[in-house]
């Protein structure tokens, strides 16, 4: 996933013609003054760094910098005062009157918050080659049902497909599918209680701009992946976190909190919980709805990785205790079959889920209808069980040998608990370490993990590993460089 | 387009059991018990009409009657004081404390606003039976290339499909396409330049919370589609409109509009205007560019009819004359391909494609990506051309039949202009009449109109007659049926 790079600098994807009579210097010299020259990247854009172009375009840095020099000399580039280069305010477009348009003060102004930066600088390393993700919460390309897909795509000219715009809730056959879906998860609802969303992601969006006021409270664990958005904060909105135990959130506190802070929300995720692995006791689910139904808080579970429990009888959602309906829940394909297919789902009371219809529809007119013709048929078919077990063997072998690494690299230095289900494991650090030079040096050897401060401020000595991307090999790599550098940091 | 219904009435989808031995009734009350006893109509929600009961269950009216009758006595149902009928707060469920968890407080306390009645009302009516749409503005089911989608998804295992989380701009091989497809209109963007969206409506709601303030000012023709929508108003922008005449929108009025009102952006739609299927002139084109320029005021241009231009050359888009990137360039395959797909594409600035962008992944982590990979299909193989020269043909056909029908029904009593392109013709009377009767009267008549409305506040006498969805039949009856009740109501 790459992202908005704060301070604007942009990259180049252009093949320079090595055959070509043209020297090198002055094919980048077009390139960069076509990019101007057509507008896209206006007056004041950072352009970047002269060793990022030379890595762009493979070669020498003196090559790069005749090609700056030239267009510098031209009038399109100016340095700036950081000692960057950006682009001119006076070339030949802006000759007719009037002050460059400032699109960097829009692109500052706007109302919602950027990703932060750790969260870009992860994405952009991403797509770094050779990169090892030890953080990442998706499944490995090889755990993709590349060729399931393509045989449920084949198959389409069996079924109508539906080109039109849908119905706000989205189409009702993938609904009617998905109420069969949930039944067996003992969540009884009907095709009209259910939202089709594009993600798990957006149902949270749409409950932000769809269910609350500005400043109103929302609780949630602590640590959680939604302090890693800003989904709730950029509509001006108070996260709350609950501090949480073996057992999951603690109920129990939510009344001290709710007197203390206010209570409009809780979002929770109850099974194998993000970043920490968690499930939730049945005994604390009880008292949850029980406190949900006495505090008249409405709760958003959030069950995207409900369905990939790797040890013991599968784990029921909160939902299936709720008879009130004062819970909304939220679940997504992203997790067990296919995040590029952008299919999740919200279910709860009627008239909850026609206003979030409603939002929907005026926020992008529904999700893609392909999309939900393939996930009806997935979830229809019999296929979606039969590559979940799949994908649970598979990922239960990196769980196992990821523990067994730690095992074998970390103890004595983090504890960890084994997670029974999901992707991840949260590793703390016994002794202070500063987690930004951990995040650095691991970079530095081609690993890149997530920051427990991505998910709690406070949580400074943790790491959220992922065994859901890495291979075997990485993942014993990863953890033992990981292991090493802490060592020499704490 | 079904959408949330105010004062939450709910709708049933349940067949009854026609053969069974339990009475009609008691089947009813059972269904209504179990959307109770499951929280999907939670206490206070208001439950269909008993007229709507009876004809969604297809039963008498008595028998809607016995079974209220019976859920009311259980404690399950009473009367509201408007004479409805609500589900009541004393259920079993709420026997233990607490009040009952009010949801339509939530519902109702959100930020963004509902869709105007009139709008919800619309879409309701879309899903009617024996329906004809006068107003749609969507290309008609038969119009829809079901057979070359098959096809393209046959086709899928030849391609490496693309199913996990894409770049935050989309995928880099349907960009490249995009950026191919824009150059053919003299829109000279790279890949970098260009963000992939699920439609174009989703780019204005982009733009919304990423580039303006609360309180920004958008200029926008009057009348426009962006009227109907709710994107900028439910983040407290305000909305100006600038007159039009028969080259388009005026640019020489925008310097006094901004000096009264402000000015932070301006939204357009040069070709094919919707509502009024007006095409900007050459001239218009040029001097708004210059003002854009003047002002220093970035525009947005929608341009998803640009490519149906019925008669002469194809028109081009103001972004193929802009060199400053003060242009944001939007459009969308809805209108010329699916609008199922959610296909759309922002083009301009990179550093505000890259805002966007960074904005696109904390709302939804991107479009589908099954339909970004059929988009570039579609865009690369000729199809895109070859469908759109055979839809231009129908819209053409269809376009002139409406245009024939207005000269035969309803010449002396209303006038329009001849659109060359797009979906609409913009008939305006030319007597004072109520809209909402007409568009009461004709719904009795099983025909559905679009007041011109929706689309500006005191475009009273104008309806935006749509030529894209009825049939040549329907188009024949449905304005011969207007224009006599509009000369009654004259
Ligand atoms: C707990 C949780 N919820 C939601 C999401 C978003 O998933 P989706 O791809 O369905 O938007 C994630 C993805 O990381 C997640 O971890
Ligand atoms: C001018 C204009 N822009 C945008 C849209 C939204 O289209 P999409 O389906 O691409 O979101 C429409 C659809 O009616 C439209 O008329």
């Amino acid at each position: 996933m790459l992202s908005f790079k704060k301070g604007a600098e942009h990259e180049v994807h252009r093949q320079l013609n090595r055959h070509s009579d043209i020297p090198l210097y002055q094919q980048i010299e077009q390139i960069i003054k076509e990019k101007i020259l057509q507008g896209e990247w206006p007056a004041g854009t950072k352009i970047p760094s002269q060793r990022k172009l030379a890595s762009i375009f493979q070669v020498n840095r003196s090559t790069v910098t005749a090609a700056l020099d030239e267009l510098t000399a031209q009038g399109f580039l100016e340095g700036n005062r950081g000692g960057g280069t950006k682009v001119a305010n006076q070339t030949w477009s802006q000759l007719t009157a009037g002050p460059p348009l400032d699109w960097t003060s829009y692109v500052r102004s706007g109302i919602h918050r950027p990703n932060s930066m750790t969260v870009q600088e992860i994405n952009r390393q991403e797509f770094t080659e050779g990169i090892i993700r030890l953080g990442t919460g998706e499944l490995a390309p090889e755990l993709l049902p590349y060729q399931q897909m393509e045989e449920i795509l084949r198959r389409a000219p069996s079924d109508r497909l539906m080109l039109g715009y849908e119905e706000a809730k989205g189409s009702r056959y993938t609904r009617e599918v998905l109420a069969e879906h949930l039944g067996r998860k003992g969540v009884r609802v009907s095709a009209d209680s259910i939202l089709i969303v594009s993600g798990a992601l957006q149902a949270l969006q749409l409950i932000s701009i769809g269910l609350l006021k500005r400043r109103a409270v929302v609780l949630a664990e602590k640590p959680s992946y939604l302090y890693s958005l800003h989904v709730f904060q950029s509509m001006d909105m108070r996260l709350c976190g609950l501090p949480m135990d073996g057992g999951g959130l603690d109920p129990s506190v939510i009344p001290a909190v709710k007197k203390r802070h206010g209570a409009d929300l809780l979002y929770t995720i109850p099974s194998f919980h993000n970043p920490t692995g968690k499930l939730m006791s049945e005994n604390r689910k009880r008292e949850l709805i029980q406190m949900s139904k006495r505090l008249s808080l409405p709760v958003i579970e959030d069950d995207a990785y409900g369905d990939l429990r790797l040890d013991g009888p599968p784990s029921s959602p909160l939902k299936a205790m709720d008879r009130e309906g004062s819970i909304l829940y939220v679940s997504t394909l992203s997790k067990t079959v296919s995040p590029g297919l952008r299919i999740g789902w919200v279910a709860g009371p009627e008239p909850v889920i026609e206003r979030l219809a409603d939002i929907k529809m005026q926020t992008d007119y529904g999700s893609s209808s392909l999309s939900q013709w393939v996930a009806a048929k997935w979830l229809s078919s019999g296929l979606y069980d039969e590559n979940l077990s799949w994908i649970k063997g598979e990922l239960r072998r990196r769980r196992d040998e990821a523990l067994r690494c730690l095992e074998t690299y970390c103890r004595g230095i983090a504890r960890w608990e084994k997670p029974s289900g999901g992707f991840y494991i949260w590793v703390t650090f016994l002794k202070p370490l500063s987690l930004s030079a951990l995040f650095e040096q691991a970079l530095q050897k081609n690993i890149l993990i997530n920051p427990g401060t991505l998910y709690d401020k406070e949580a400074k000595y943790s790491i959220r590993l992922s065994y859901s991307y890495a291979s075997l090999p990485e993942l014993r790599y990863g953890i033992l460089t990981i292991a090493e550098l802490a060592g020499k940091l704490m």
